[in-house]
């Protein structure tokens, strides 16, 4: 279907205007237009049916009423057509009934794939397929990326771009009721003109599926970026778990794109640049760059957007300063980014060489900035002498190079292609050119990590209802899955006093209920008592509270508080949060977020890229025990795999010490169930 | 000088070009070339000399070799030139040759006006008058924005750009040698056909001038759009303060621009796109907007966007709603973002109707979202309808209106300098956009309360050496100055167990010692001491480190630690920096800095703003209080206003209670003198 030697088209005047674009764009096959009563259509002979085809079509476009699609998707899966294109609206989008027909389309469609209905159409520009009823921007390619968007309008209007992206192939999705993302990308992978691939996405539905593809993807090399809008939607649920607020469905997107190494962009331009740079250079093996311009003002705005993506601009090495220094005479200060001045403007075998010294210095990356004039009221002439010495010195030393203009209209297409043709990236805008270089950077160390990485398992649902566990019982099941708790009895009121003078002073004495989520706003919570006398007194005032109490030895000594959470999300399975615990959680936001599951390796580099991370390792003071803590949070998430009917779990804090982690916290929601009684018993475990 | 009558051109071909450049952008007066040797330049007769003019010239372009610059200059300068614009490089920023021949050509300039050297020149699109020997892109204009850049190449490609941004002046700075940033904006605002005015700036040499006539700007409402690179250098130098730390260079510049309202820009087009919206709607009232699309793809990336900036996409009104059902038809839902789909697409009636509706909210501002096809590959129709429809509804009921392009190319120049002669601001790229609306509902904001802004006072410059006050001697100053310090005593180690007992425990000792930055670190300090015992080991422990300490009640029941810092930066002299006080300072790095002076309000206004304000506020338990903390702020500030020797001050940390805030740890740094040492006497203050 996405490579089709004979394409049938269903429809009047939209179906004809299909004809004309594949005309456009080249396609070289027979075009089958099925009509019931019109002779020809754009100039060639109608069929009446499906059953009268000369053969079954590759690829179908359908652009009839929505009724009359059901109808013909099903005839045109007996006939055993390749692929449907299905244009027509009112379905799913559409209420109940649009509900129901979608349904009865998706079994007409039985194996058969089927983008839609809903959608625009496809565009490919490899083979001149345009299955698209209306005007777009595009030009047949031999290879290029694919794109395939959600939304018709983004996915036209890219084709509209003046940037010179070879669009290789642009799938709209509409409703996506047969062939979604994940069955779309896997044909993608299959074809090796595609280089890379663009998804934009305004919800994700099958979470495994992508993860399924997107592993293939990284380990084949071929780069994805995701354009992912519904960033807002964060935060419009209530939550009753710190994780729960903190992972919100935008977050776990993130975790998922960056375990997946999909490069994320936030907005049309820098989805297109990504792409771009992604086509020519594929991922970097590092982020080290060098940068060169005429002035200093672009080597300043390339240095600060350069610290703000994780980009290095190292010093150059000895030799090639000395080279550039002969070259450039010593009114030039030679230095990375370079501002090489304009002495040599205009200057071709003076720019090549100088390109050259830089190209050959075997960095990851190098950035000529140059603007060329408006051609409808200037003259070129040394612009394009630049862009000649950067061409020569390519064909002369190789390198990844790009050519980056710091507007985006500074690079005129026909330059852009000349470059683009050579090898060299034409790069439109300084911005986004670093984050399309940052992206290139990740992507390539996800690439290297790919083997290690494990698909996620299809998410279980858990719809019943669930509750929460009490703190008692939760620390158990925390303690039985290896985790250091303090040591506490679980008491009534009267034997509180006694309790604590077993344990030793100081304690802290917490009100236990399955009703209290947090329990200190609530006067549930007393540390620091000193005698029994206290305890007694704070267990008098939590009378209210419970009649159940938590006494136990208070930890003292933490390097830091930590949070560890887990969520179940219907979609995304289960989700490990670390970060900064205690009070501060929610002010502070610094976590991380994880999807499950993951290695204690990727565990430990998410605990290292916190900004509390400092504090673990000893910053101004001792460090924390950072193997027994990366310890707890493996537990914690083994633990929560290992538990279907876990919804989700707050340790909070972990107590970092210099030689232990303890969970003094944590609340527990499961799936309703009547056994967790039977876990209630003293199992006090001696901090260490 | 900036709108001149005649002009006069010294040098050779290159007044030569710019003689051609004042003809192309059509300057109307006498232009008059000098030049010792040729008879004629570009067709007009040369004069000898500077004496043989026939008037003293409005402005000069000089574009001779450096030394016969400086005589020019003076020659000008007697004759009683306007100005002068001086293009020769090779002054102070080329060694100390260059340097001295630059202070000779300040001294030749006198009281004139001289813009350069090193610099290209300077282009007025209102006058006509190009005193620049290069290409550009510009055309004459009859009121736009002003431009002065640190950088020629960033203004020559400025003027290449294809955005419909009406650039009315445009100065290239050189090297600044006596005409510099705050004249130019000076002498901009005094003419009323700019409309904004936008500064690239490599560094900021004279603060107070710029304060100056930033506030100036402010009150007169011409809104200011700073492009600062330079970000990275923050970090390069090593602080012993945490404020210094934290409020580098480029922090103080944020601060200056916040005070002032100057939108900051960090890339060119962001730049470019805030100038153009400044240019048309100026500052905004609120930051209420809406946006209509005729696709959800769009409405999901301005709702992601706005959220991000800030700004507010409220419900439609109820009238409003109620009338676009009626338009648009059960198919589509009305809301805001608004996705009007493409039914009404092509129907300008319609169009029209949907977008007056939309318009006559009288909401903030209003987006269309609207990308134009590629001209030379498709056929235009539907889209110039939509923007005939914009026009129309506009027309009918005014309204802050855009058309904004997801992709920049999107929107063509002859589309968007129609839409710009109509008052509806043509925005290139949805990021952009949403970025110029918040700079201006931001410039908005700070024009409503510019007149409680004072401008800041020329810093003291404290080039000596200085020193550290010990912890004992800043507390006390502290103390003097109305804030709060823990109850302590000086001591000898042998008094130390009885000092404790005297005050009560527990307490807390510090070795004491003007060596000792972060005692901390190196066991300095012990908490929680509860026994005449434990003090006395604790003394015995830090002898090693200084034979005095300070025993201080211990300060229980903090809601937050703050970190309240001074520091004097030679340019831009005081600096208050609030923030996340104790051991995350530098890891959260939650801070807000403000210039001083501030008042009352401004400081309320930046606690508020930061992470840890809901601790304060009393989140998830009892708050701070909050008018003592501020008194305490208050009283830091104004302490360092009265203290000219002050270099820097941190308070680190000022115990926010409930019923009090507390200096428990002080660090101050002065320029060297001999007295303090009389103020150390014994001050205790009883915490409330």
């Amino acid at each position: 279907m996405l490579a089709p030697r004979h394409i049938a088209v269903f429809g009047g005047d939209t179906a004809a205007e299909a004809i004309r674009q594949c005309r456009r764009v080249g396609f070289g096959g027979p075009i089958w237009p099925v009509h019931p009563t019109r002779s020809t259509i754009e100039g060639l002979p109608c069929y009446r049916t499906t059953a009268d085809l000369p053969d079954a079509p590759d690829a179908a476009f359908v652009a009839v009423p929505r009724e009359a699609t059901v109808d013909v998707v099903a005839d045109l899966a007996a006939r055993g057509t390749g692929g449907v294109v299905c244009h027509a609206s009112g379905f799913a989008e559409h209420g109940t009934d649009g509900a129901a027909l979608q349904q009865s389309l998706v079994d007409a469609a039985a194996d058969m794939a089927l983008v839609g209905p809903n959608c625009i159409g496809t565009l490919n520009y490899l083979d001149g397929a345009a299955l698209w009823p209306d005007q777009h921007g595009g030009r047949q390619v031999e290879r290029g990326v694919a794109v395939i968007t959600q939304s018709g309008n983004i996915g036209q209007n890219l084709t509209m771009q003046r940037r010179s992206l070879p669009l290789a192939q642009l799938i709209t999705l509409g409703n996506g009721a047969v062939t979604g993302v994940a069955d779309l990308v896997e044909a993608m992978l299959a074809d090796s003109r595609i280089t890379a691939i663009g998804l934009h996405l305004e919800g994700i539905d099958d979470v495994a599926g992508l993860s399924r593809v997107g592993l293939r993807a990284l380990r084949a090399g071929v780069p994805v970026v995701v354009l992912k809008s519904g960033t807002s939607e964060l935060g419009a649920r209530a939550n009753l778990s710190h994780t729960s607020s903190l992972a919100g469905s935008d977050v776990l997107c993130d975790a998922l794109f960056r375990r997946l190494g999909m490069a994320r962009a936030h907005n049309v331009e820098t989805f297109v640049e990504t792409l771009k740079f992604l086509h020519v250079h594929g991922a970097l093996p590092g982020n080290r760059i060098t940068s060169a311009s005429c002035s200093g003002g672009e080597a300043a705005l390339v240095a600060d957007l350069a610290e703000r993506h994780g980009l290095e601009l190292p010093p150059l090495p000895a030799r090639t300063e000395t080279s550039l220094r002969q070259l450039l005479g010593d009114r030039v200060a030679v230095a990375n980014p370079l501002d090489y001045h304009t002495y040599i403007w205009g200057d071709l075998p003076a720019q090549t060489a100088c390109f050259t010294e830089v190209l050959d210095t075997g960095l990851d990356c190098h950035l000529l900035v140059v603007d060329f004039p408006r051609d409808d009221r200037c003259v070129d002439g040394p612009w394009t002498t630049t862009a000649d010495a950067l061409l020569a010195a390519h064909r002369a030393v190789s390198g990844t190079a790009c050519v980056v203009s710091s507007l985006p209209e500074g690079l005129p297409e026909p330059v852009g292609e000349r470059l683009l043709d050579a090898g060299i990236a034409p790069m439109q805008g300084i911005r986004d050119c670093l984050a399309a270089i940052a992206a290139a950077v990740h992507i390539g160390e996800a690439q290297r990590r790919a083997e290690a990485l494990s698909p996620l398992p299809t998410p279980t649902t858990a719809t019943e209802a669930h509750h929460q566990l009490d703190e008692r019982t939760g620390k158990t099941e925390l303690a039985v899955a290896g985790l250091t708790v303090p040591e506490g009895v679980l008491t009534a009121a009267h034997a509180a006093p006694d309790a604590a003078a077993g344990l030793g002073f100081p304690v802290v004495v917490k009100a236990v209920s399955t009703d209290l989520a947090h329990k200190s706003e609530v006067g549930g919570v007393r540390v620091g008592l000193t005698s029994r006398e206290q305890v007694r007194d704070a267990v008098a005032e939590m009378a209210a509270l419970t009649d159940e109490f938590l006494v136990e030895h208070m930890v003292q000594g933490a390097v830091a508080e930590l949070l560890v959470g887990v969520r179940r999300d219907p979609r995304f399975g289960l989700a490990l949060t670390l970060g900064a615990g205690g009070v501060l959680v929610e002010l502070v936001r610094d976590t991380a977020t994880l999807l499950l599951p993951a290695t204690r390796g990727q565990i430990e580099e998410a605990l290292r890229g916190l900004r509390i991370w400092p504090l673990l390792a000893g910053f101004r003071g001792p460090g924390a025990d950072v193997p027994a803590v990366l310890d707890a949070i493996t537990a914690v998430a083994e633990h929560a795999r290992s538990d279907d009917r876990l919804v989700e779990l707050d340790v909070n804090p972990l107590l970092a010490l210099p030689n232990a982690a303890v969970a003094v916290d944590v609340l527990v929601r499961k799936t309703a169930a009547s056994d967790e009684a039977s876990t209630r018993r003293r199992t006090g475990t001696r901090i260490r």
